[in-house]
């Protein structure tokens, strides 16, 4: 169960009902924040989440609409008492950009871990989840993210009963782990089926609609995209500022085909993002226009049922 | 005509409801913030002002409630266009503590002119007001602001009329300077009648209630003094953090007696400020608890009848 809330859906600065564009997510215990902006603290408060247990923050770039809100969240995170350690990922660059941020926040109560990302892709590896960083084409390097939990196949009982194992060892082969027994080495693929479907959610802003976007986002269970103009007069405005009107978001929704499609990231001239859709469903049907606290709690398959 | 808005009561982190602690005024087409915490520009849009036109940014001190907004402000003044300089006044290190904090808007279309705050009391001269910094006492090192506007007394036609100076110098001697006619020199104090009384609105936070606050109180038309706590079992915590109580501040409120007094920076765990009044006002009776958006005109003396 991945629990994904956009916490704010806008662009360049904070408005009164609408915060800087933010995502957090919540699976098994782990708490992700993607982006950061000033006042993002206060859209997790509204949302009810806690900003004590974020584990992971990624951020796309370095613009101050999307990290400002980062030495306010440490402090507020620090005041909660947190101690365990804090990772943070995000484009070259990252530690000078954070720690020179952090002249305001010098003293915290927990460690910070800086993985700054190299070249045109990464994955980073967690515990349950991986994170995939992709670049993307806007004014300063900035990269798009794949939030990815993998499913290991279904225990076959039958066959776990047919090796000449104890019960007490099925866990270990479950949990991915070989176990040697009288000699014997047993792999888990003896007792699992093929892989099944996991959860995918992609989040990308502030680029330009690039082709690695539709093949990043292919399939996935959620697709949050920025889309900063729903007037097609911006296209301009979207070409010089390296952004993208609902239009071209909307294209390549149609060409990734995720389960489901949000905008975000909306200029301070738009009003009202849900006005643009007639013409948006036209190019990709699924879309919504994402706005602040949208959320939506994803299931695997079988638990759908 | 000076107008002031309490943009945000809330200490320690923005709140849904409550924006951090920051004081924006009017007066004469100048604009001048005081404190700039994070989404202190959401709080601006929200009281309906414009960034664009803030030409002197005052902090009391440097915890990240106060001055985390900074670099959000600073680029959405720059988005508007703004190319006048801007003066941001501060204790020592101010530069550094703003440059660091501008590693997310380095490049600004207007130029930042620092004034750090030397020794205990300092006061700064403004076209038509005057900004007088007063240490407190804190963590850290904070000042209080005293926000004053001197009047002139009053032009004497029959005075005026009585001297051999022809009448388009009037205006000269009215401003303040100087003139000279037929080898003669004419000052001020011949035509204008002794200085009436101006407005001077003292904002005082994140202090110990120290004698210095109540003195440059004196008569305020509007004191703006911190009160963290309402609450008289949070006296040990507010001794231990350098803060005050609601009692504290009103005993300032008291010895100052001032027109108006406003509280301001509450706890995060201070819901309703209202509740502690009756016990406040038997030591002040003015006291009102602030809240975000509350706002005042002040008026010099005769505009009022």
């Amino acid at each position: 169960m991945l629990d994904v809330c956009l916490l704010g859906t806008g662009g360049m600065m904070p408005l009164p009902r609408r915060h800087l564009t933010s995502m957090m997510a919540r699976y098994n215990g782990t708490n992700i924040l993607i982006d950061c902006g000033e006042a993002t603290q206060v859209a997790i408060k509204e949302k009810g989440w806690s900003f004590k247990p974020i584990d992971l923050i990624a951020f796309t770039h370095f613009h101050g609409d999307h990290i400002g809100g980062l030495p306010g969240l440490l402090l507020t995170m620090g005041n909660a008492d947190r101690t365990e350690p804090l990772t943070i990922i995000g484009p070259k660059g990252l530690k000078r950009v954070c720690e020179s941020l952090r002249v305001i926040a010098p003293e915290l109560p927990f460690e910070i871990v800086y993985m700054e990302i190299e070249g045109t892709e990464q994955t980073f590896e967690f515990p349950g989840f991986r994170l995939e960083a992709f670049k993307v084409k806007h004014r300063v390097p900035c990269y798009g993210y794949n939030l990815v939990i993998d499913r290991a196949g279904k225990f076959d009982t039958e066959r776990a009963k047919a090796l000449p194992i104890p019960i007490r060892m099925w866990g270990i082969l479950q949990s991915g782990e070989e176990v040697e027994y009288e000699g014997v080495t047993y792999t888990p693929d003896m007792v699992m089926g093929p892989p099944r479907k996991g959860l995918k959610v992609t989040y990308c802003t502030d680029t330009r609609p690039v082709p690695v976007i539709a093949e990043k986002a292919q399939g996935a269970d959620l697709f949050i995209c920025e889309g900063m103009y729903g007037d097609r007069d911006k296209q301009e405005d979207a070409e010089k500022k390296y952004h993208m009107t609902f239009y071209e978001a909307a294209q390549l929704g149609a060409q990734a085909q995720p389960a489901r499609m949000w905008l975000t990231h909306y200029s301070p001239s738009l009003v009202k993002p849900a006005e643009y859709m007639d013409e948006v469903h036209k190019i990709c049907e699924i879309t919504e226009p994402g706005k602040d606290l949208k959320s939506i709690t994803l299931t695997f398959e079988e638990e759908e049922t």
